[in-house]
């Protein structure tokens, strides 16, 4: 049996290892914005893109360094996941105070102190991916993620889909637009963490659509996870302000469907996931616990 | 004698179609998000940033195609100018109304849409420079061309310059950080321009640097001159609001030097840059020509 508590504990090791190395450090006149940005991205959390990434990497080739050449980019998915934090919690988005359980950024350093952060956090993903002294696959390939990152993360992806989200709250919106923003705005970072992991260690074709299958199917399932934990959990447990969804007035799965259909789905979502890696050997098991891991959180 | 208007003219004219050519589209769900980016992309300017890097890949290299191979690059560093931009005039920032004498983009589409317009105008900067179906140089270029540019608008570049700046206000500040600011605020993606046209077209090492010294000399002209026609210019003739500087208590050239000495630096300025290209044939008229503009703005 997987054991995924003490997998989960050893990859957010590695991954906060990654980060200590590869993120800028504080220094000279930029100390204190650097100081802003390494707040948001040290203050905690789940480390599950990085750790999706990695997961993938090593479910499609035995004979690749991960943790040398994939973790630089793993940890720019993490400065990209945190910079969408920042500026989503902003006043003039969800205006949310709290995060994993500590002040948000702007609380913490103020408002435009906190839009320079996530700007930061943003531009140095892209920084990482193209240095030219930090380890990474094939110069080739490294393209080919800063593509699929940029796509993700951009206007056709998670900018694109905060946009929708938050034009769209209290409004009665049909349920495809529902999808396309969980889709854009939460599946499409997850979907490229495990894209990239596969691309880095130079899967084939078939290989690279089964996980982008899986990464669409585990976004989605945490998506779900997430609408319905903003319902069922106490804002103790998440880190952040619960009940935020009903009260913006955001269409949600537990709005559309109840919570035990709701539930249904999301462990819908988690089958299909493990289903899409059936190709797969051994090799890919932690991918199959992630996906179960992250249902589990509603439960 | 070297027509500048007359080459400005056609330049930017390039560039527009490059941008028309290059910019997303509006489509499908992002429509509205995609229409506050372009509305800001496509609202004026100048367009100096991706005329100053045609102009140096030409200065560079005769035989190649520069309006086919560097233009897309050309297009980022405006997309990354227009976000900083949207971002800097955002109420939380300099709380500006006014730019090239029409609406910022948070007073036309709402403060959300606009720190989304910029996050996402950042974004598409790295998507285009990656691009697998766009033209640009060559792979192993290419990623040189996305590091420079990240670490120009990064947290040490002009991120961290606008992080200053805003930090900054009402305080006395020794001459040396007012220095630091302009040099990353500004100085920082002019540099990175004129830096990214040479590596496209294969500069040598002594040309990259020479024209390396020519950006940041040109930077310094430039954020000079800004200073002095805060002062000196109306609103109407700024397209922004006139006289901010001095209100927000902003460490500016004239406050430092008064007018006449400000004016004779911004000359020296230039100087420098035309210095700096003396190894280059004809070819560097119009970078020379170019500097010399930047400094007329002033009369």
């Amino acid at each position: 049996m997987f054991n995924i508590q003490q997998y989960l504990k050893e990859q957010r090791q590695v991954v906060e290892d990654g980060l200590q190395r590869y993120m800028l450090q504080e220094q000279g006149n930029f100390s204190a914005h650097i100081q802003s940005m390494r707040y948001s991205l040290f203050v905690g959390g789940k480390r599950v893109r990085p750790i999706l990434c990695l997961a993938a990497g090593r479910a499609v080739s035995a004979s690749l360094d991960v943790e040398e050449q994939l973790l630089p980019a793993a940890c720019a998915l993490e400065c990209l996941h945190t910079y969408s934090l920042i500026h989503d919690d902003l006043p003039a988005m969800d205006n949310d105070d709290l995060r994993r359980g500590q002040p948000t950024c702007h609380k913490k350093f103020g408002e435009a102190e906190a839009i320079l952060a996530g700007d930061g956090l943003l531009t140095y993903a892209f920084s990482l991916l193209s240095h030219p002294e930090i380890p990474g696959p094939a110069t080739a390939t490294r393209l080919q993620l800063i593509h699929v990152l940029a796509q993700a993360a951009g206007s056709q992806g998670m900018v694109g889909g905060q946009y929708l989200d938050i034009t769209n709250e209290e409004k009665d919106i049909p349920f495809d637009l529902l999808k396309t923003i969980h889709r854009s705005k939460t599946g499409a970072l997850i979907t490229a963490a495990v894209h990239i992991g596969g691309l880095a260690a130079q899967a084939d074709k078939k290989q690279l659509q089964a996980l982008i299958n899986y990464g669409d199917a585990v976004g989605l399932a945490f998506q779900i996870v997430d609408d319905l934990l903003d319902v069922t959990a106490s804002t103790e447990q998440l880190g952040k302000t619960a009940g935020t969804d009903a009260q913006q007035g955001k269409a949600t799965y537990p709005a559309f469907f109840g919570l035990d259909k709701t539930r249904a789905l999301a462990q819908e979502a988690v089958h299909s996931a493990q289903e899409a890696l059936a190709s797969f050997d051994e090799r890919a098991e932690p991918l199959r616990a992630l996906a179960q891991y992250i249902f589990n959180r509603t439960c």
